[in-house]
């Protein structure tokens, strides 16, 4: 009987043409599926949770797959894929799922993180995880641009242009902005959760908190976008390399209970 | 008349042959006085405060060069030296110092910190900024051993072998471990400070520790190595990865006043 398994997976999106496999570039998904194959001893394509762009991150995405060869614990596949992946992509979890488990529709809700340098000088180690900024933000003015977000509205004004889902509306659970000092500078994160993201959203969000930090626009302005439901051509996209998908939430109920230890 | 300026500068040491020039593979030193040179005009080297491995990084080296040809405040190097970096090599700060500043001698002390990554599996984003170990370690036992190594001791069984310097006596004035949870894991950083370092001290000493907290060795191991004065063939040497020298002190008087605002 075939068996169904999510992968919780972290890679480091720099050098990948994003996460679906498509015919110019190389895909995480790709990397992954390749893995995955030689350990069962079959062809399998893995199935994420959704997309992430060329250069983004991810901790916590989640994609899953059925073998009827794979007898033991679902907890094995961790060491058994991570052997056959480049360094730049690692399973960091490996659990047993109801038969049918499909990783975009039964995912409730997904957070991602944005991280920002807020300096004048750029920082050489870090560089390919995040956006630098010179300008000096006002983060109390990002915040309060922050709150208006926050619960359930039509986010067509943040959504990539061209995009065709049938609804816009969702809910944004929490949009978190924390800081610290960090050398010679701040780094700004943008923690947001929602029950699902339009494509870019996350991106077209930071870029409008970006814009209200750096006096650009006010909070109005944020408020204005919302009940336009069009995006604004003054409106930033915020580079991808500073994404990060690190959660995906799915109803505990669709985890098979893990068989003890292996 | 000749003015001299020390550079506080930050390199992600990956992709480097380590600080010092050498007739094989690019050392930091050289992109950064082929920066400087460009800069005013003729051609300089800069001196650094001592040297880094290849692989090991930096968020606060400090280097110095003298010249006669620039008037602008110290400052406004910053952004001209760094206009002609790659981007894994950046400028923090620049300051005017006193004629014959000596960035090797004139040190007083330096910090360095040590990461190492405790979980079964690796991180693909921070691969080479840490030492990854699957074992758990006992981080108590750790700062038992660390407590022995704080104080002035003779240090040679921690320094490389074949190294020639005239001692071996250092004090150490700090070494603090800390750790938090991370990405399925924990991240531990040693941090440690002295009046000066011997060769390959910093990673021996993280070797032995790791020993220590891997219940290879006990913290009574630690102080026969500080007596035998000899290295250990069982001590490891940790990777360099994982090192970066974040700062070089020196007395504030070698320190010329700000120019005020540029």
């Amino acid at each position: 009987m075939a068996s169904a398994f999510a992968l919780t997976v972290a890679y480091d999106g720099t050098r990948y043409a994003g996460w679906q496999i498509q015919p110019n570039g190389l895909a995480v998904q790709q990397v992954l599926s390749d893995a995955v194959s030689k350990v069962i001893g079959h062809s399998v394509q893995v199935q994420g949770s959704g997309r992430t762009d060329s250069g983004v991150h991810a901790t916590g995405q989640v994609c899953s797959f059925a073998t009827d060869v794979w007898s033991h614990p679902a907890d094995r596949l961790v060491q058994a894929i991570n052997r056959h992946l480049p360094r730049d992509v690692v399973v960091l979890e490996s659990r047993g799922v109801v038969a049918g488990f499909d990783p975009i529709r039964n995912a409730i809700g997904k957070r991602y993180r944005y991280t920002i340098r807020m300096s004048r000088v750029p920082d050489p180690i870090h560089h390919p995880y995040h956006w630098w900024i010179t300008r000096h933000l006002d983060i109390a003015a990002m915040r309060e641009g922050a709150a208006r977000l926050i619960g359930t509205h039509d986010f067509k004004a943040f959504e990539a242009q061209g995009s065709t889902r049938k609804t816009s509306v969702r809910t944004v659970r929490a949009l978190e902005i924390a800081e610290r000092e960090h050398l010679r500078g701040w780094e700004l994160t943008l923690e947001i959760e929602a029950n699902g993201f339009l494509y870019n959203m996350v991106r077209n969000i930071t870029g409008a908190l970006v814009a209200i930090g750096s006096g650009r626009f006010s909070t109005r302005w944020i408020e204005g976008l919302l009940e336009s439901r069009e995006r604004d051509p003054e409106g930033k996209t915020a580079p991808a390399r500073g994404l990060c998908l690190i959660r995906v939430d799915y109803p505990p109920q669709l985890f098979l209970p893990s068989e003890g230890a292996s």
